[in-house]
């Protein structure tokens, strides 16, 4: 089980009802944190999301409504005693942004890592692929893929002599005394995939990124088509493009997420987003879903 | 009329209900922030005071839980598209914070400037007077007095033969067309007086910075007396202390503020600091009062 969390869906400034954008994936009680705009940690209490077990910093780019929560959040973990280190990934360009939050923020009871992300690593049993968007600054989505196992066969262990203490460590992918998972398993089975692109236009390295996701967090910075002129010079996607997006990634759904501070009303931009892509849904600060692997025939 | 608002009363850890240290001071529609823990710029929005509008900001100290809430403001300030500058004012040390903020924040479209307060200055029509405190850190209160002139005797400007035009302008205290104010105000009048001290253990200088004033904001970190070694350890005050110092200073008004993320229940400190002031008040995010001159007898 994969667990997604909106802990702020606004871009720019703050509002009352809507903090700046971040957004948690918990699998197995840690989590991952997508940016960490003003008002994350409050995000993370107010949501169930600890923040002691954050096991990484995923930044899409270094605009402040993307940021600016990192100095408090990285006291936060300090006051909390964390001793496991914690690394920041990030587009190109993290250097000054390490120092200037270093400098805000001062030491850490534990060590902080920065890191570029230019290509795929692993968290805990994520795998994680930054991947290019389209913003007026150097800015990454990120897929974020739970793998699952093929199916285990007992009868292949049975039959290649696989002592039964073993089976359940190959089950779990692991090679064990000279035994490897490949024996005993079957072809890997869909696992999950969720895929958190803000902010962008719409753009092929997105839709590529985004093909047959479980779920896809997206840009819909403007409810108005007749903001498009605004999206494309400030790198951000209206929803009628956000759903467009959707529907021709063919994902299962579709959350709207980063509004613009103008956007009081959620419903118009959601119409919009639905004329392409009919199941979208309106993020907002709190949102969740518990995604599960696909029920077996 | 002056009219104070808490817009964060927490310390240390924002929480869902408890923003980071803030409060305004408003007169006639401009307000001085005093400090801008994380979540600041959200308190201004809810508790309508108007970010546009702000004069200035005292910083206390530099701490993150009173200071992180600036890269974010700033920021929204740009794009309020401010053209005035903002000073922001704190105690010595100012410089390398004043490096870092601005590091994170990137350059505004007005000028932002830092200033060490070490001595009293004027803000429209506020005194301010900086005053030392007791923290483990150069810390500062602030005493914000709005002064009132003596009563304007119309005897005694016909008298003068001062023309009436002139009534209005000499009456605010201002000097107009060689006529002095003192030719026709009786003794200066007791304005208004408040005190803003937080981080603070009770001291000297705090006590008699805060005598008689109209209202007293205090740091009431700890509700429980048997925390008052981690009080003597932190440079805090318990509220039991806070109230003792205001019923020495002889206050009109206490607000307890900046709790530790400990307290969850206000009451039992609200009842050790009314042992000795038995009308202070728990402060909590959004509290605000309207303070008026004294009527007149």
């Amino acid at each position: 089980m994969l667990k997604v969390t909106l802990l702020g869906t606004g871009g720019t400034q703050p509002l009352p009802d809507r903090a700046l954008a971040a957004a948690a994936v918990t699998v197995g009680g840690r989590s991952v944190l997508l940016d960490c705009g003003e008002g994350t940690q409050v995000g993370l209490r107010r949501y169930g999301v600890s923040a002691y077990r954050l096991s990484a910093v995923l930044l899409t780019h270094y605009h402040g409504d993307h940021i600016l929560g990192l100095p408090g959040l990285l006291q936060t973990l300090s006051s909390l005693n964390r001793t496991e280190p914690l690394t920041i990934y990030g587009p190109k360009g993290i250097e000054p942004v390490a120092q200037a939050v270093t400098a805000l923020a001062g030491p850490q009871v534990y060590p902080v890592r920065w890191q570029v992300a230019d290509e795929p690593f692993h968290i805990d049993t994520l795998k994680i692929t930054p991947f290019p968007l389209t913003h007026r600054v150097p800015c990454c989505g990120y897929v974020l893929a739970l793998p699952r196992a093929g199916r285990f066969d007992p009868a292949r262990a049975r039959a290649a002599g696989i002592p039964m203490p073993y089976w359940k460590t190959l089950q779990r992918g692991e090679p064990v005394g000279g035994c490897t998972p490949e024996q005993v398993l079957g072809a890997p089975r869909r696992g999950l995939k969720v895929v958190y692109a803000t902010d962008t236009r719409p753009c092929a390295a997105l839709e590529a990124a985004a093909r047959d996701a479980d779920l896809l967090c997206m840009d819909a910075t403007y409810a108005d088509d007749a903001d498009l002129p605004k999206a494309e010079l400030y790198g951000h996607a209206t929803c009628r493009e956000t759903g467009a997006l959707a529907a021709a990634a063919n994902v299962r759904r579709l959350w709207l997420t980063h509004y613009s501070a103008a956007v009081t009303d959620p419903a118009p931009g959601l119409a919009a987003a639905r004329t392409a892509y009919p199941t979208a849904v309106a993020g907002y600060d709190g949102l969740t879903e518990e995604l599960e692997f696909d029920r077996e025939p």
